[in-house]
């Protein structure tokens, strides 16, 4: 029996997730984790899971040639030469999203992977929820007919701490970047063209850096169909996740995941419990699938569920947003090329 | 154009009702109404809507010749004269559930009626209902199967005023009597034997009258379903009232009305607004269905939506069900007869 | 008691709908009716509701000493210059939407009102809904907070007959214009600016009109709120009518409404019976309570609900929506008299 | 760290889901498993787990010394002579519901557990559900108030296999049981008296072996409440597995779990997919959760979630359901020891 051997780049929050979701499947075996503050804590948690070796260097992971695959989830500015170094050592990647926040880097990223012949999955994991997948299914068999309306909601339950705020690359590319590829995910169809607009109605840390807490960006598609995305920083209700794709032939609409079906009737109303809080939560199972289906399709040799260039287009989706709302006009996917120079000349 | 030309017995809360709804419809007139306590106020009220004639004397409805058709809204004991007097003087009847406390008069009612020929219809709103009469119809087309198990459940917003209580013939003849003749109408089943289990859980005025406020009962039908009805004089949340029908091929279940489909999502939850309040704004509609139903039987001479009978045979499983819940046992309807005569002459 | 009495000008569908609301209101008296088409069909309608005079002519309307106020509810392009005359007569109004296609015309008309110090009220039905005043109230009660995005889903189940898309005014301002006036409505905020997409997805008659059938337009409010609406010509599970208001203490959304609550469940999955078909039977509460508030304004000499300014609001937005689609850029309001003279100039 | 080395006896389709899930607990430790058809296939099913010890001879778990706790999923008539064998051995135990057929072998296991002090919990699963424990908390914390009502359903997708149904000891102790539990678990109140109804309504086979496919069982609880619980072997929508608690202060409803949150609008109406299709997978998450808190219990020496004599009360309500059921009476629990011996005498 085959076993692909792993090594994690980056053990914060989400490399430890993947490194818990990797253990529990049978074919696979976690050889390493590097952290930039790996020590004894690291080491213990490591060693709690029978993962022997940690360590602080990086080169460790990618030159070790005991390592089929690597997961990179330390930081964004470290994602494209980390995917260059792994695919030129011969290693599958899966790296978190985005791959960067600069679409050149991110497509030469992707062509170091084209050319050493490796596997890159990008980690979106929304692709691999029980919801979405049913969404994205019901507009493949034809029961909703061709898309129409495409709505996507996103809203978190609490804004990110204030230091985040300044390195996130702004609500189009750091949370709306998930809804970007959801579109294209469901309907099946590239964005041709987007309008975006946001405000800062949350919170003016967003304004001091550049950005917003509330957007609302209307995207058209290459097969005609119309959408529109809304993200808030803040939804005191908890977490908002849902989709509806309104079509010839009906429409699917997704609600939100609850920790419980408890209908609950008192002198004050009909009340049900929040919905489930927040990505880690409500996402869980959709982790635990990602990595599975990213192993397997190294097992397999099958293709991947969500490959470089999805990363790619999602960026460049993000970055006519974040243009378009500082341009308020819409913005075409074609033009970016050029904006980009643009906006580089301008910085 | 033929016309209806209609009299009110008893000008109470219902007795008002009815006529508001009969006024809306065009082939009716009404023609008197009669109250014991008829007075200027009544008179008022009557002039606002064209209605001439008000009286004490229940006879000067009965005896008019101008009235074709009575609408029996008096208190319960009063039915059954009532019925027997204007079906001798030739005048259709609508009558208030129930026809009586006492099977044998609510038979002779009956006989009275088919005697002189006259159409008899019993007030059992909830037949009319837009929930309801779905379930029936998915029952009928054959959507659900043959029904194997049947649930209702009927709980008032707030217990009667004690004054009543003492009146009212208990729970299974009072309230749950509309319940055995959803029972019927949804299956379209006889029901064959019951168990009935009652407590006094919100207020020991029920006790003191021999009653109870909560109640569970079970049927068996004479298709072999079985099927079971809880009461509750108390619900805080509003007014609950729903039916399922459960079969070999599926099933229907019926949720609450609701004033409004607002789903209200806040720190605390989510919310939606209590159920419609209670009986006369839950069945607006179906109030108006059934006046209007009557006067279309009466003016095309089709079948009545409901009839004596079923008052009778609702009757008889409140009877039963009485029985039950005293002597602890189930009681078949089929014993009502004997233990009815064994009844009286304990009593 | 004092009555209202009425004169209705347009015997069409939404005439006669207002008709019969009328006769049910206690102080009210329809005292003529007229329409172009006026014959015996109508006459014998107007019979049967105890209307006594029929005719051809408006002015038998406006010039009749007799009637307190009128309904317009004729052909679009005659709203001005009735509800001009009328005015002059010393009439209140009722005039359907659109007051007319060019917002020059209905700020005239807007000025006549003023100047003859009479009622106008126009016939934005949903804000008489259920489901919608609920979402206002929440907004207004504080339970949502500040507004932050508002949503707007509104969907016909069929497309108008091609006849009429020519006629039509196009989306935004046939169809869409209930949705600017709701986006008004809930959030008691004015619309800024807007940008609109729109495609030619269900039937290219529309394209041959200079039209769209699908349209999603962004709308920024003057509180910096941000809100979305989609129009569907034609959604095959039924008319779609929904809102959600999303603020900094919660949401509310508005669910479609059923002709039941039925859940059905088969082999096949859960089932529940499709929306209310159409607007005269989704919205048939709400032309009641339309109707029955203008006259309580009459009556006593209260604030309309619905006034001439919120019907030349809408007609803006709507304009600007129409001149965004043909620009593809973001349109503010406060350009639309340039842009309007632009537009006639180029016509 | 301590660790809580197991033995499991019995490898059908329920010892392999216990063992998987405890090979997910970090403190706990499979030692051998035991099967009466042990060998190459279970073998190898052991070996990719690590379970080194395989055999057919229960009494090498039971008298293993490095065993701490014992699993016992084999067949019900093997469970009383088990548990005693293994209390004796000093063994904590984990047994499958129900503990026996037998109320006073299963007595006699209860005492054997309490002598040996050890822990014994029983298989009640779905104590541990998301859905059912809020139920409880909500009666527990007083947000329903005193329980009036308490309406338990529970179908199953199909029915067993015929021969199982000779064996299964009938609806009331194999498929009831779990609803007996439930309606303790929920009220925190135990059950005085029962009334059972059942019918052959799906499958001949359960009459041949005096058995029902369908039943309705009315409690009535110490604390007043009075309760029902339908089963039906087969609902071809799927698991349908629904609780409901009426009290005092209002009530609470659990609904049915489904794979995903998609609603889908076509011209035939809103459809959902059918609920989570059977136990396996409806509990997944509340089979971990047991064997969790049974590991938690021994590791922090913590009283058990549920114990000996909750099997032994469910099985009480189940016997009595079933004499009720027979002699078509209400039957209180306070009866069954000399129902019960009546029964043995006629057997």
């Amino acid at each position: 029996m085959k076993t692909i051997r792993i090594g994690i780049i980056g053990a914060g929050r989400i490399g430890k997730i993947h490194a818990d979701n990797l253990l529990r499947l049978p074919q696979t075996e976690i050889v390493a984790i590097s952290d930039l503050f790996a020590g004894p804590e690291l080491e213990a948690w490591a060693a709690a899971r029978g993962i022997r070796h940690t360590t602080k260097q990086t080169n460790e992971i990618i030159a070790n040639p005991d390592i089929d695959a690597v997961f990179i989830c330390s930081s964004t500015d470290t994602h494209v030469p980390l995917i260059i170094q792994a695919a030129q050592a011969g290693k599958h990647i899966f790296c978190e999203k985005p791959v960067s926040m600069d679409i050149v880097q991110t497509a030469e990223a992707i062509e170091a992977v084209r050319q050493a012949r490796v596997k890159l999955q990008i980690g979106f994991n929304r692709r691999f929820d029980h919801n979405f997948k049913r969404v994205r299914e019901l507009v493949q068999n034809g029961t909703v007919g061709s898309p129409h309306i495409v709505k996507i909601t996103s809203r978190d339950p609490n804004p990110p701490h204030p230091d985040y705020v300044k390195v996130s690359g702004g609500i189009f590319m750091d949370m709306m970047i998930h809804d970007f590829d959801m579109a294209r995910f469901v309907t099946g169809s590239e964005v041709e063209e987007v309008f975006a607009q946001g405000g800062v109605l949350i919170d003016p840390v967003f304004a001091d850096h550049g950005d917003v807490d509330t957007a609302i960006v209307t995207l058209r598609f290459s097969n005609g169909a119309l959408g529109v995305i809304d993200n808030s920083r803040k939804a005191v209700y908890g977490y908002d996740q849902r989709v509806e794709v309104f079509g010839s032939k009906g429409s699917v609409a997704i609600h939100n995941d609850h920790p419980n079906t408890a209908e609950i009737s008192t002198a004050e109303g009909i009340m049900r419990d929040k919905p489930m809080n927040f990505f880690l939560e409500r996402y869980n199972d959709a982790y635990i699938e990602e990595t599975q289906q990213f192993i397997e399709s190294l097992l397999e040799d099958k293709p991947l569920a969500v490959e470089g260039n999805d990363g790619l287009q999602a960026e460049k989706i993000a970055l006519a947003a974040k243009l378009s709302s500082q341009l308020n006009r819409p913005v075409k996917i074609g033009e970016i090329p050029e904006l980009y120079n643009q906006t580089l000349e301008l910085a």
